[in-house]
């Protein structure tokens, strides 16, 4: 064990549970070594003052993904991977969607092909099940499940997206069968469209209106049914992007009976409101995303959320639109009404020093949960763990050299995806990756992207729960 | 005022506020005069000892409800309402139900049809809304409202009555509209199939597995989905036939949060369990209703319930059907599975003393509170107060002499109404009506019947609530 | 029953379950008929378009309450009886404030002296226990019981009053026992005291202080201990005086348990909050009362708590002190610190009106829940029923005609007690009490104060609940 | 970094959020290297198929604490601290207990003579505070705590022991200006007073009787009580020994809130109940601690806590009293009555076994929790972290091999404090330490106890929170 490929000499190593200093050793992409005054690598940083952390997990994010016609997304794999990994991220999970009337495979195949060849750093899919006919749910899920796509997205609401509740019955007892995750986007379909028609009667069609079209209550409605309906089957689900209060209470109602409901939030539920919707001109679009931004005190709710372990995620949900491009955001809605414009922000590279600055910095959290959070729960709860989400011996060497001090400020010219703007334009913020490390290479090292379209493997994500024979627990 | 049709003499009289000692006088089938030493009536009844009830509202119960092919209800108007009287009630609220694809026009006049010189004591309708498409939400129902007809059941369950939510907020709208009240059942439609199939596909048909397909999870969840949808709306809604703890906490919250939902349950969920369900041979059918009786704790919660006012409506949710007819329970549910059982228990005679012996003589609820359960708070909550509902001048002599300590027996062979069983059968209880007047006319007495059919009167019901005009609140 | 005394004619009576019009007919001094066209009385009254309401009871009043060195209360038993008659009151409830190291007797006997050939209307005492030692409990305290004074209030703070909690639960234990009501002043000494200090230690004496020196916490736990110390012996208390949504909380979440925990709340917590005590000068001493006034959000939890059932009674918590008057409130605390200012607020005449025009004219709470917050439920809770109370046979004829319309600006010249401000100067309200009768006599009428001191009776009071004999419930 | 003094070759580590194969190097004593096929170990132990944990860090054990007369602990400083090393524990924090009336440093002093040449393992102290007079706050509790005394326990019950409200208050204030950790034993003293001479009265003494001194409401309302007191200091807090669902119900509520509360649960909560208590003869004192063992359903809900977050911190309460000997339990009790009977439970050696075996192998909890509740928390939250309490490059080299799958029968026999008994004989585990190591020093191994009395270092905490300068916050 006496030569490296790699050694990081003398940085705070943090994982989710423990701060330390030491060197990192590093061989054939994977950590072969903690210690004092580790032997020489071929290569050395020097980490004195700096933390190093697991590189980032985000495992909410959408990449290339079909939108129907006049829309398309701004990132595909190539920018989409070096914006994350410019911002310390070295795994993203984005979803294969199948499309109803599709295959679940077909989807997972078209999403491989969007890949191969592009991503810069490690992926694996979650997949989002749209459709739940034939024998989808009972041959092609299981046959997927078993080939590492063990996690997958359903949704409470849109039109080409949405199951009912009896499909995500039968969806959940699939998950429980064969222990896959069920991610659950939970906004009530019909109160939103309902809501939607009548404020268009009254022209109100601005930006603004989405806020209103998808007011608190329909999200905790889905929230109390997605938990519902899982408790039923008993099967754990994760309820992503929790916007706030209301949601948060029946989240924390289902953990305190002691069910398996876990929750994922994201940046744009601590950072923007529903008044950044309401900008001059069209520009509230820029922030328009679903569940919208609430106020502050819903903030201060899912910032105490954090804190206390109601959230077990940190994601971006990264949505990349862009705002002037004639295929984006604008020309979509500006037009006709908000519910045409494209539902998402682009956040995949300001995911970690948003909550490092606001939250480490400010006391919120501490660091460790600033890792669990962002790295390690995502990597536990999708199977991926232990080989990504910690630092560990064994795992692959991807990892962040973080500068915990530097102020910087947010602008989109300084970003590296390819969307037009970013919500947190002129922020100023403090701390951010010095150094990104992908399986022992370097690829952001001072403000300098040195990866390669192509180095992401695919990742095949392990079981995150024991599957349960038929028989148990009602016999489902 | 020196010349009375009818004085009650002595009497404890009981609203839902007061007891007091004092004459009735009657004219006309109106209370008028409360007093000591009244002047003569031309009849005249001595109550002293017993206490002087306004006579029961029943405001759920079903009667001659046309039932699909092979079933069909035990009691018409005639035989129902005589059974009502006979137990201390003086005005029943059935259902006139719509069928998917007819009118609501149509089923209100074929009601009034099934009515018409066959009830003994007043009566009044709520409507089931099974069908909202069309101009039926638009045109029919407001001038139904209009025309008395003020409040409306809707389903979230049975293939042929249920609405989807987005049905549902359409109808809240128009009753926020119109000032009419919603009653709200409220089960999980599609978690009842999925386990329903489940059961069946394990061969699991008796009748206890119908509890075992209406968990509490399920009507919780369908609590907590129509108590969201009516905040949405801001309407009042009330959740009928409570069955226990996990929707009486959603009730609660709501209360709590100062949002107008009320509630309603009924002696099946007081007096019977699940394990009811579970008797030799087919008998548990006899208690098979929806939802179905819980457990010993839920009996307690419900209490409880009772005792601190989340509950405003105690009702029989009287659904008649013989158990050995051919056409009744048994043919229907013993040679397939427990889903083909119709849904209901009888009750309407044994309600009022059934709440006495074990609410007020063991202290559970005080009597002012078991007058506002069973009739202030039913006639008011629909539109009938202050004609029906009280002791009070000008109010309908509507009243029930009230042995207090009467020690009876439950037996089928004593109770009124055409279905061949109770399930109360044997209960020693303690109190029962000795006279019930009807309009200033005893139709019970000491044992005896002396109604006669086609002297109850329809009642149109006045607005519950206000009517909102459009414009306010979001604009619907 | 021809000849009556007076009647009302054609009023729209009001009970705590009831609204009807007809003509109350009152023969020495009682209610003796209530009826459509009652025959002649001595003296008419017209009631067309006024309710008819039962005559306030004040339920948590202090008058001539000896308050030690250099402080005296403004008003005796005469003005502040004449005070509560002018706005609609007709029976008080003061305290008969016993003093540590002296008998509850000797307090009682005092206060008779104090309220013999004074009091103009009728009259019942809750005692203060202050000092449970020696054979207090065990003997004074069950024959004052019995002697018609069945309820009692206990202090968690104040040096000179307060029990500690081992002395309650003995206290409480008795009123168990004995079947009397216990009140509770809810809020934890220690916390304030050293509150207190410290706020005077860093020079913050203003009239505001005294707000900050009692936040929501301090009687949130003190709440929550009382309803602890009850539910352990098994025994009813009222939680008076509650200040807004901490301590609501608790006694709700008590409430939904089961427990027969009942709640007060008063005037100054819907209209006023801590920013009151901020004005000008000294001023803020005006509106010093403990618990201290809130802000918005609790005003409007109280609000919700009036609507939803959480309390039970409406009290004014009139403690008369003169703002400029050298043995007042100024004088006490203006040289020192806030905690010398007398503790009080005078509100006895105000009580009625604030409540009908910001409760029952704005629609947050029915005119029937007026009548029992105001009246029904205290005059229950406290023994006083059916005597006092409500508007039915047998009653005392203690009616308010009341004018639902009437604009009146409140003003201090325009009041009738002693003090020399009222807290609410300036309010334009809706609605006031056009003529109080007390058993049968005019004592207010269109302005005029028509009573006399010495006419009101003292009242012994009934036991609020049944006594229970030693040996039952872990034997006490 | 080629030369180890000793290696531990091949083990799954295990930390509070990791687990992972490799080879742990040591040097003096301290964890220096992590890898794999680290260089060779002048000592080396093959842990293949074995967990490697840090060693337990037990948080609340009491050794050689004096009692009053009649009574004596079992265990002193070598015993006690064996027994520790045998059950895979590696550090104490026993406690020094201040007597009223005395200095806090006499009890420090004292309780180091004691532990002095004794101890086998490293030990800290805690310090209960008992006397808050004088200036013991304001000088002597300071000083402790910078010469690394940085917590205490308070006590809400025990006359010997306890504080009031304000003396509370008080501590809690000096515990957020240094920066120290305040443990609270919450129970009301009151109310066990007044029941415990209620139950004396109808001479019941058994031992069962203790439980029913001390109910559940006992331990809630002091639990809301210290939560209220910390939140008013803004100051945290930790809850010991908490025993079931209606103190738990108040710490959830408390962190739901954001406050800063922990709490500790103990294995007689999870593995008696109340009915051991009530065993034949006085056996049942072999089971009385504070608070009482409740019933199966707090169990659960212990259970339940330690999955869901509620509880940080798992510690033993080891009170280790004979219960054959002379001037132990059963002479102390038997006589009298169960006040008597001395308070605890021995522990200290069976803490980790109980809670792996029926936690970890059950699937209550996942191995990363169960370091987490039983060493890495509370080395973190009582200031030894990262010194104790982990696996980590310069932590000391406290480690427990665990044979993850040994199945055992428990036997006081087989257990090595000085203690006459096990609550726990007779039960059936799998899982146990195989081998001990403290500071890099073998100290068990495979049944042999190879430590020394004298090893045992004592260790100087750091403060647990940001010590908060006078000014913030209230100013105190």
């Amino acid at each position: 064990m006496d030569s490296f490929d790699l050694v990081i000499r003398n940085g705070t190593v943090v994982t989710a549970s423990d701060t330390f200093v030491c060197d990192i050793g590093v061989i054939d992409g994977r950590i072969a070594a903690l210690g004092e005054k580790l032997g020489a690598g071929r290569e050395e940083i020097d980490a004195t003052d700096r933390f190093v952390l697991p590189g980032g997990v985000d495992a909410h994010c959408h990449l290339d993904q079909p939108m129907g016609p006049g829309i398309c997304m701004a990132d595909d794999f190539e920018s989409g991977t070096r914006s994350a990994a410019c911002g310390g991220t070295t795994t993203v999970i984005p979803f294969a969607a199948q499309e109803k009337g599709s295959s679940l495979k077909a989807a997972v195949e078209d999403y491989h092909r969007r890949a191969d060849g592009k991503a810069c750093i490690d992926y694996a899919f979650h997949m989002i099940v749209s459709d739940a006919s034939g024998d989808i749910l009972q041959h092609e899920l299981p046959q997927l499940i078993d080939a590492g796509y063990t996690s997958f997205k359903i949704y409470m609401t849109y039109d080409d997206l949405k199951l009912d509740d009896r499909q995500i019955l039968e969806t959940l007892t699939v998950a429980r069968r064969e222990g896959a995750m069920t991610m659950i986007h939970a906004e009530n379909s019909d109160c939103i469209a309902w809501l939607t028609e009548a404020l268009e009667a009254m022209n109100h069609t601005a930006p603004l209106y989405h806020a209103e079209a998808r007011p608190s209550i329909v999200e905790r409605e889905a929230t109390h049914r997605a938990i519902s309906l899982a408790e039923l089957v008993d099967t754990p689900v994760l309820i992503v992007h929790v916007s706030g209060n209301e949601a948060i209470e029946q989240i924390r109602w289902a953990q305190g009976r002691g069910l398996r409901v876990y929750a994922e939030t994201c940046p744009q539920y601590l950072f923007l409101t529903a008044e950044d919707l309401d900008k001059d001109g069209f520009e509230g679009a820029k922030c328009v995303c679903s569940p919208p931004p609430r106020d502050k005190a819903n903030q201060e709710g899912v910032w105490n959320g954090l804190e206390s372990g109601v959230f077990q995620v940190f994601s971006s949900d990264h949505a990349p639109f862009c705002y002037d491009d004639k295929e984006g955001k604008k020309a979509a809605g500006e037009s006709a009404s908000f519910q045409y414009i494209p539902n998402g922000i682009p956040g995949i590279e300001t995911r970690l020093p948003l909550l490092y600055s606001e939250g480490v910095l400010r006391g919120r959290i501490d660091i460790t949960r600033f890792v669990a959070l962002t790295s390690t729960n995502p990597a536990r709860i999708y199977g991926l763990y232990p080989r990504k989400g910690t630092i560990a011996i064994g795992s692959d060497a991807d990892i962040v050299i973080w500068n915990p001090m530097a102020e910087w400020t947010v602008r989109n010219t300084g970003l590296h995806h390819d969307v037009d703007y970013t919500p947190y334009e002129g922020m100023v913020l403090h701390g951010r990756p010095q150094t990104t490390i992908s399986r022992g290479k370097i690829v952001w090292d001072n403000g300098q992207f040195l990866g390669a379209a192509g180095r992401g493997m695919f990742l095949r994500c392990e079981r995150p729960q024991p599957a349960r024979p038929r028989g148990e627990n009602r016999g489902f």
